[in-house]
């Protein structure tokens, strides 16, 4: 085994979409034991749930745990809410604003809770997916809010205090959709397994407008990998 | 009205205790409508709830939403897990270690979901209780850290960034428990009606011995107020 192998083990954010999914790919390559955190904050969506449970096998995690946090007793986001998700909304316009599938202060909330699983488990770092370039244009993406975050997390914790803060690993966060696929299929991902669109058929099949098909599409198409979602319709 | 209270809500994280229901004395001096959230982290302890719902009725709240949080998923601390919670500890030596009752990245995990909460709801505060010089060591109750945690929380959401950043309201961060217990006298709180203790019979009367039990009684004694807490024995 590599020297640069970790024995703690890492908590992974896994919410069974792309980025996610090859984060825990980069996470793998460094630490032999992953646990998967799923946060099921009752989106309608719970088809990502089945997906991170695949993407958990995939990686032959240690622990997965789907924890229920039922965001919708606060509201006010479409990815709680019964808002319209956006449709073909044009490449070049995404990001420039925050969308309304913004979801408040999900990924703190998220990395909180890995933040304490962490610690519980004694886990020395926690992966999480997010990258700034192709995001939707959440704030809580870009890495000025994830250094505040590791700041803020080191004097947090029991952990940090004692001088061994558990690290927030971002291995995605200056990298574009292209650049994700890319690294993600060089370490053997299998993205069929993966989901991401925000508004998919009953049988699972992604809608190709939403926003996060959008970005997915155009990512496989310049990584030059071919993409294997399953699409209502076929593009 | 005074000009000096404010038409937006307060979102108080109120647990039941001594200190959360000073905390949202003084949020409502400050805000006429107060959002008192209230997790329930499965702890063993759930009189805490009957008591936040008691304080919550008490200063005649908007909304009191209590958010089901299963901490014992992750483990790791006596307030969720089976470890006996510590008794008799002298007062001298509270606080001089992280004692076994931490619970991992409790108040981030609790203040990230307030922040959610104030977010959704257009709130433009979120008040904590949380006090360091005679809390028990936790190092997610100092100065540093909540600063820390508002650096984390303008950069993390819509509102920080479009430059009403939600204000993380500590009235009892540099308070002693003496003075604590005066102030709320003077802001009229019952605190026959809070629940402190870590370890109480099953009639709801606190212990006596636990750690909170001991700073509360203390405080008490030291502000010259009558301690209207109802112990197992009498002291």
């Amino acid at each position: 085994m590599s020297q640069t192998v970790s024995q703690s083990p890492a908590v992974v954010l896994l919410s069974g979409g792309l980025d996610s999914t090859t984060s825990a790919a980069v996470a793998k390559t460094r630490c032999s034991r992953i646990i998967a955190l799923t946060i099921d904050y009752s989106q309608r969506n719970s088809i990502e749930i089945e997906a991170a449970r695949r993407v958990a096998k995939f990686f032959q995690v240690e622990r997965h745990i789907v924890f229920p946090l039922n965001l919708r007793l606060f509201g006010g986001s479409a990815l709680t809410d019964d808002i319209d998700v956006p449709k073909d909304t044009p490449l070049t316009t995404i990001g420039g604003t925050i969308p309304v599938t913004y979801v408040p202060a999900r990924n703190t909330i998220f990395l909180s809770l890995a933040l304490g699983l962490a610690e519980s488990v004694h886990a020395d770092s926690v992966f999480i997916g997010a990258n700034a370039l192709d995001s939707s244009g959440y704030p809580d993406c870009r890495p000025e809010y994830i250094e505040a975050f590791q700041k803020m997390a080191t004097l947090a914790t029991k952990t940090g205090v004692e001088g061994k803060p558990i690290k927030i690993e971002t291995p995605l966060i200056t990298l574009t959709k292209k650049e994700i696929i890319k690294l993600g299929t060089s370490l053997g991902v299998d993205y069929s397994i993966t989901h991401t669109c925000y508004d998919p058929a009953k049988d699972g099949k992604a809608c190709g407008h939403c926003e996060s098909c959008v970005l997915r599409k155009n990512g496989f198409r310049e990584a030059g990998v071919d993409d294997p979602t399953r699409y209502v319709e076929n593009f």
